[in-house]
Parts: structure tokens; C-alpha cells; sequence
């Protein structure tokens, strides 16, 4: 899973390594307004308080948080059923998803587990790429940047943290780690000497 | 570290990865004889017994190994020396200089410490490797196999196991944790939240 203030490009990234093969995005649940040019089932579920409610009272969610008054959430039966079919799934969520997914009692989520935080190099540069980026007046910006301070306190409790630069070396970086990962012992089968 | 049965290929893969930035090749001490081609202090230090046994018994070795009748060692300052002055580096040794490091008392040591194994794909896989090299004869290729045999038992006492194909896929797995290993979040030094 990786988490990371807003602005650091992490949904970029995300994006980009979707194109990774054995690596299945896993698509969020949401409550809040779909934005232009998203896509249901794409970018997020886009459902009903009521509906996202109902999931979770059923146990259906492996995280959520409540975000500026929206449900974020992750469906748990299709994560489990791509890691018991042997693939990799990449979890995009904030800090307080990820605290709940590292207490998860489930074996399966336990022995997969990996987490990545991308750190922005400081709260000025956040602020100059999300004024760049121009979906959010001066407030909800004011928001952000409180919110990503108090997020970036979080970083020790991520095995991995990639300091933010370049959009091409983060996403090098991210692979790297996805890469290695898949070679610990610890996750391998093999009949020699096991 | 990485260590690997004879035959996978690990001295061209520990050679092509001499060339990744920042990551020092530890060249290691021994007393057997030169082999044709091979230069003192690239490929080895070659010493006499005596100089050996005085270096082990001043505390200078990090590790060493009696193989064939000849020592094979890690001399301790310069390793010391590149991790003080934040370098990575780069151990190409046999599984009981692989126990012997991982059982160091040094802080710097138990800190930095990662460790590969490259697993062969099969024993016959090994023994065609070995003949194609044409360096060995018949009785050194049998003694070879049963010691990559026993060797190969050890790989779940590696943080990483890499199953070895091809040469270039071999490279980019062992890049791909040589990175990975720095943004693990214990390894950073961060003014924030540290």
C-alpha cells in the first residue's frame, strides 16, 4: 500500500504503475461527488452513504476513513481473491487507512503486507504543486497542506518512504521496492530446503 | 552480501554490478594461488598463510573461510570505513562467511546488513553451467555440486532469495533490492517527525 500527502503525485504514480504486470490496482469505494472526466469502476465505485453503510456494517471493508466529510473505503473480497490467486495488489490510501489495513487481523493481508509513503520534499513545495495543479482554491489548498503536515509525521510506521522528486524517479523507485519485495524469502515457496 | 553456489553466475553478476553507484565492491583477502588473468587487489588480495593468520588474529577480518584448504576473508576497516562514510557495500561470500557477518556484534555492521542468495535453478541446471565454464574437471565439478548442494539448503536465512534465469533479468533483480534496501524508512535520516 502507499500513502502520501496530497500533491506528491501520488496518484500519477499510481496511475503509471498500474501499467505493472501482476499488479492489480485495487479501486476504492467512495461517497463523494464523482469529479469531471472520472470513471466508475475505474477511478473509484462511486456509491450512496447508504450503500457504503450497509458494506460496512457486513464487515465488506478492509479500511475506510471518513475525508472532508466523504467515505473512503476499500472493498476487501477482491483483494483477498487476487492475493489468493497469487497477484500483487497495489492499495492507494491515506495514513488512517493504512494504520487500520496494519492492524487487520486476516493471515493472508498480514503476510502480504508492504507499505510505501511518499515524503513531498518540504510543505513549500506542496504548496507551489498544488497551486500548479489548480483544482482547489486558496482554502481547501490551506487544508491540504495542514492535513499533509500532520500526515507526514506518519512516516516511520511505512517500511519504505521514497522522498519525492522527479515524477520518472519516484515511479523507478516504486518499482524498484515492488520488485524487491516479491523477492524476499519469506514470500517464496520453494521445495529446496523448505 | 550475496552468496551463491559456484556455477549461478554470481562473480559476473557481482561484476556488472560494480559498476552501480555508490555500492563498493569489498575486494577480499586469500591465500590460494593466482589464477591467469586475475589482478592483486581487484579481484583479491593475495597473501601468504602468515599474513593471513596474523590479520585474523589482530580482530581484522569481518569474516573468513577455509575452502579447499585455502582462506577466503573480509577485511573488517575498509568496510567500516565506506559504511561510516555512507556508501553501500558490496560482500560476495560463501554461506559460512554469510553466518560469521550476520552473527557481528557491530552496530554499523548489523545496521547496514542485507543479504541475497542467487539460487540455482537445479543441480543438473548447475553441473551444465559448470562444464560450459570448462575452469574445472571432472572430480572439482562433483566436489562443486555437493558443496552447492549443501549450500543451497541455507537460502531461507537470506533476507532475499533470487532464482537465477538469465544473467540480465539476474542483474535487474539484484538492482532493483540494492535500491529498494535504501528507502527502507529505517535506514533514512529524516529532519521530519525523527
Amino acid at each position: 500500500m502507499v500513502s502520501a500527502p496530497s500533491g506528491t503525485g501520488k496518484t500519477t504514480l499510481c496511475t503509471n504503475v498500474r501499467q505493472t504486470p501482476d499488479l492489480i490496482y485495487s479501486v476504492s469505494v467512495t461517497t463523494r461527488p464523482k469529479r469531471p472526466g472520472e470513471k466508475d469502476g475505474a477511478d473509484y465505485f462511486f456509491q450512496s452513504k447508504t450503500e457504503f453503510e450497509n458494506k460496512l456494517k457486513e464487515g465488506g471493508m478492509l479500511e475506510y476513513a471518513d475525508v472532508y466529510g466523504h467515505y473512503y473505503g476499500t472493498p476487501k473480497a477482491p483483494v483477498l481473491q487476487h492475493l489468493a490467486e497469487g497477484r500483487d495488489v497495489l492499495l492507494d490510501i491515506d495514513v488512517q487507512g493504512a494504520r487500520q489495513i496494519r492492524e487487520s487481523k486476516d493471515p493472508q493481508i498480514k503476510a502480504s503486507l508492504a507499505d510505501i509513503f511518499i515524503m513531498p520534499p518540504d510543505l513549500e513545495e506542496l504548496r507551489r504543486r498544488l497551486e500548479g495543479r489548480g483544482t482547489e482554491n486558496a482554502k481547501q489548498i490551506a487544508t491540504r497542506i495542514a492535513a499533509a503536515d500532520a500526515e507526514m509525521a506518519d512516516w516511520k510506521s511505512y517500511r519504505y518512504t521514497i522522498l519525492s522528486s522527479s515524477m520518472e524517479e519516484d515511479l523507478i523507485k516504486f518499482r524498484a521496492i515492488i520488485r524487491a519485495e516479491r523477492y524476499l524469502s519469506r514470500r517464496l515457496n520453494l521445495q529446496n530446503g523448505s
